[in-house]
């Protein structure tokens, strides 16, 4: 059994090459060290096995204890499995051996992480514990070789795990050095967008916007853009606890559209240098703005919640729709906990709009991590006695919460009797305005007038719109014959639409009104909602399409970079 | 042929019994005086015809010269006509001989309208001009002898033709006092509804709310709620041009229910004593709001629109929807004129909603009797060049404005691209407030600040809202068999209707949004909108139906008699 052919094979070689892995099991029967033996390249059985995705021969090798630690000039087995992108083979051996995943291949000190190939390599890594920025023998990480290897959807799965786009790897180059130097446009705005310095020098003293004009002007112009997210000043300023002056944050929907706020939120607290938590003392939200109002209560980074976003569609949005609400639901779980409660954490005031779909008309409902005001006058609408008032605050589970802003019909099914809150306020800032007003009405029908702070910010972020297009007229009349039958339901299709369109518009007057009502009453109103250039849907999944957006969403801070400017020094000012 | 029988009839009597025309044609061909001969019983051929209903008959005697104008005891033919609704006679008549619409009967002197049993006789000749309110021998008029017969559709066609409800007829009694005394609950309704007065003295010093009280406790508690009306002080002051503050009118959507608007005015117009044109300083609406706006633009009564939106439902909601809109924009016609440009009246400033649907999102327009504010700010939405910009205010037509906020998708075809503007302001209330902005921000920016004037009231009126009722849960999920696909389907629909309701609902968050807005402004808001004991639809035709929704806005008014009070204060206050 440890006889080995000229290629210095054995018997386990063979066997696994071969198609029947119960030779292989009766091979393994006893102890030998051909088991373990590598042929005059190297490899051991395992490798082998590793290299041809034969996922049945790994388990028995692993079954015979093959050794995992075996180093062919190309690294472990485990190096093998990556190499040729053997997603079974590499998940049993880390199965058997977790610490295989921290592996190092002897010629490059790297992990296996380098040698991931694609995407799904790369997060079946991650999520197992790969340390994202492990750097090899010669400083870089795995994302300095996805780029240099032109590798987008890799280095995107690097990016949403949190690898450092700014890494310094070898020769002080970071992967916006790589990046520039193969002009690859896409990757540069991916790693831009995810926060890498185009004025970073490498160990030569050249920095990424100093490849970019050398290459070309489309580069340079990224680079021109991305500078406007460096602030002109930077302030360590904290939270000013004797503000005499409320501000306000509202957050549109728009499922994965939510990232444009994120990159809005990160481009505020660089300029600000204060976390959006400590910015604002009233936050309202529907369904992904809900979702982000929930990350903002918590501490959350915003930067940790990009990455989240771009992990979470792929599992969220998976199948067809309607979306099974499951993966959803863990998320939400997972991130804000099984069992905390809305009011478990009390500022900034939170507010996430759903609605109440259990009654016609459907009703607005809040849900509030602090008590609601009290109707003091008398409602216009007398409650129906059959219907159950919703929980409390104390009461109030964060995560059904944030499911519950987020039920866009046809999209997830419905959380119970709540449907998604951007049926009534896709924008939420003329409810969250008014909520505020009651609760200072509240306050002073209590006797605690003294209390009441008047709000003189509001900053309103929206998910990015799509560019108004002309449309055919939306017609519905009754059918005289079958081509006209047609057009009926072409006609009431179109209709759908529109009177969707006309419900969950966070622009248009949404906005007119809200900059209409804070003038009247003299509080500054920031509306920040970028054009995207292509209509991105709620569940879009296409990377590149979601960089882009972001990429859109800085080119849209650059253009408005005075207005940024006065927004953050307003909400400094104590 | 001038022969009689023992029955005094001739020869015409008997071939206008038989079944020729041609016989009587033939007959008809030489002058014969038994052409208009009597019978014993003083019935002339014509007479007979009439009582048959033998149009064919009728119009042979008509052609052969038979005179209109003989007296039978019972009254001339078209009394018979009218005694035995033969409609198709009566026109004949009429149409041969338009004096006989005047013509009274010698036993009562009732005029033909007098004799009408049903609706459609009584509209036959109110079309045809006959004179509502005359009067017959005893003093009484149609309305009087409808009431006394018991006839509710008769005497909602005469009401909705303007029928004097507080006419004293006979023994000074009005037609309130007549339904009284049948304890006739739904006839009391439509009188006082349509104006007649409780306190209102007969010959012997009884009031109508003295009959009440000696029938029927229910007719008690009717005059009980009528008596809010009576105005606690009548004022007779008109329009004060140099009015410091405006005063702001918004009139919701919902087609036929705008008579419930209607009704609030002429509550708020006799407790002032003023005109609504006069009380207020704009004007908003949105479909039938839009068009009652226009009517109050256009100086015409409240009283005459409560008429005018009964008879306009029975032409326009005619057949199956979506309807035809030739009625509509008949009666739109009709009534502002084919070619009154919305500039044509000045004052009070007027807009109307309407939804621009040619583009993706859809956009609001309003269509305004004044010049459209400049925006001096960057559009929120850059405009496609591709898209048509909406007629001027000096070239908009009235009619056509009205028709295009009132566009209900599935009720009516779209006019051009204008779909019904309560797809985003079925509560125009917060759209008119921007615009009122807009305007005010635009003449400071024109250097003409001194012409800003604050908003100091606003009243928003709706058309009736139906209780809150609970729904089952709105789901829409993949079907997995056939009898989940069906659960499917109708999961849809419920969710389109839900979209809908969210998207219309001119309650809730538009009045909880409104009123928080002017509390912070420090505008005086009020919202009057009766709770309706059923869902009326838009389209209801039902004169009982809506007669009782105008009763529940008399019952609405009486319980919120001190805020109309206190409204009305203001609204006179300089």
């Amino acid at each position: 059994m440890d006889v080995t052919d000229s290629k210095g094979e054995t018997a386990f070689h063979y066997a696994v090459q071969g198609d029947s892995s119960q030779v292989l099991q009766l091979l393994g029967k006893n102890a030998s060290s051909g088991l373990n033996q590598a042929n005059h390249q190297g490899l051991t059985p395992l490798h082998l096995a590793c290299q041809l995705g034969k996922e049945e021969m790994v388990r028995v090798l692993l079954l015979c204890n093959a050794r995992c630690n075996m180093a062919a000039p190309c690294g472990y087995p485990i190096h093998m499995a990556m190499k040729f992108s053997q997603k079974g083979c590499a998940e049993m051996i880390v199965g058997m051996d977790s610490n295989q995943i921290h592996s190092k291949d002897p010629r490059y000190g790297a992990s296996p992480l380098h040698w991931a190939k694609n995407a799904e390599m790369a997060r079946m890594l991650l999520k197992r514990g790969s340390d994202v920025d492990c750097t090899s023998a010669s400083g870089n990480t795995a994302l300095h070789v996805a780029v240099m290897r032109s590798r987008f959807d890799c280095a995107m799965a690097l990016l949403t795990y949190g690898a450092n786009a700014g890494a310094r790897g070898e020769h002080g180059n970071t992967p916006l050095h790589l990046a520039m130097s193969k002009d690859s446009v896409e990757l540069v705005k991916a790693l831009i967008v995810f926060g890498a310095e185009v004025d970073a020098p490498n160990d030569f003293g050249e920095t990424p916007a100093f490849i970019a004009s050398k290459i070309s002007k489309q580069l340079e112009d990224l680079v021109h853009v991305s500078r406007a997210r460096k602030p002109p000043f930077l302030l360590s300023s904290t939270r000013d606890e004797k503000r005499t002056h409320d501000h306000l944050l509202c957050l549109d929907g728009g499922g994965v559209k939510g990232l444009v706020i994120i990159q809005l939120l990160i481009a505020i607290e660089k300029a600000s240098g204060v976390a959006t938590k400590d910015l604002f003392d009233w936050v309202a939200g529907t369904s992904t703005g809900g979702i982000l109002a929930l990350a903002i209560l918590h501490s959350k980074s915003m930067a940790y919640m990009r990455g989240l976003y771009f992990r979470m569609k792929d599992e969220v949005f998976r199948g067809s729709r309607p979306y099974e609400s499951g993966p959803l639901e863990e998320f939400l779980k997972r991130e804000f906990g099984e069992h905390t409660k809305m009011t478990d954490v009390k500022k900034p005031k939170v507010m996430l709009t759903g609605t109440l779909s259990d009654r016609q008309p459907p009703e607005l409902h809040l849900f509030r991590n602090y008590e609601a005001p009290e109707a003091f006058r008398e409602p216009h609408i007398s409650p129906n006695v059959n219907l159950k008032p919703p929980a409390q605050p104390s009461e109030q589970l964060v995560w059904r919460a944030a499911r519950s802003s987020g039920a866009a019909p046809t999209y997830f099914r419905p959380n119970g009797r709540f449907l998604d809150g951007g049926l009534l306020a896709n924008n939420p800032t003329l409810d969250a305005m008014t909520e505020i007003h009651e609760y200072n009405q509240d306050l002073i029908h209590k006797g605690q007038g003294n209390k009441v702070k008047k709000l003189s910010v509001v900053v309103s972020l929206g998910t990015g719109r799509s560019p108004q297009v002309p449309v055919s007229c939306v017609d519905v009349f009754r059918p005289s014959n079958p081509w006209e039958l047609a057009k009926t339901v072409f006609g009431a299709k179109e209709l759908g639409k529109m009177v969707v369109d006309c419900c969950t518009d966070p622009d248009g007057r949404a906005v007119d009104r809200a900059r209409a009502w804070c003038e009247m009453v003299g509080i500054q109103y920031f509306r920040l909602n970028p054009l995207l250039g292509t209509d991105i849907m709620l569940d879009e999944v296409n990377d590149a399409a979601l960089v882009n957006a972001l990429w859109e969403t800085e080119v849209y801070i650059y253009q408005h970079q005075e207005q940024f400017q006065k927004l953050v020094q307003l909400l400094l000012s104590p």
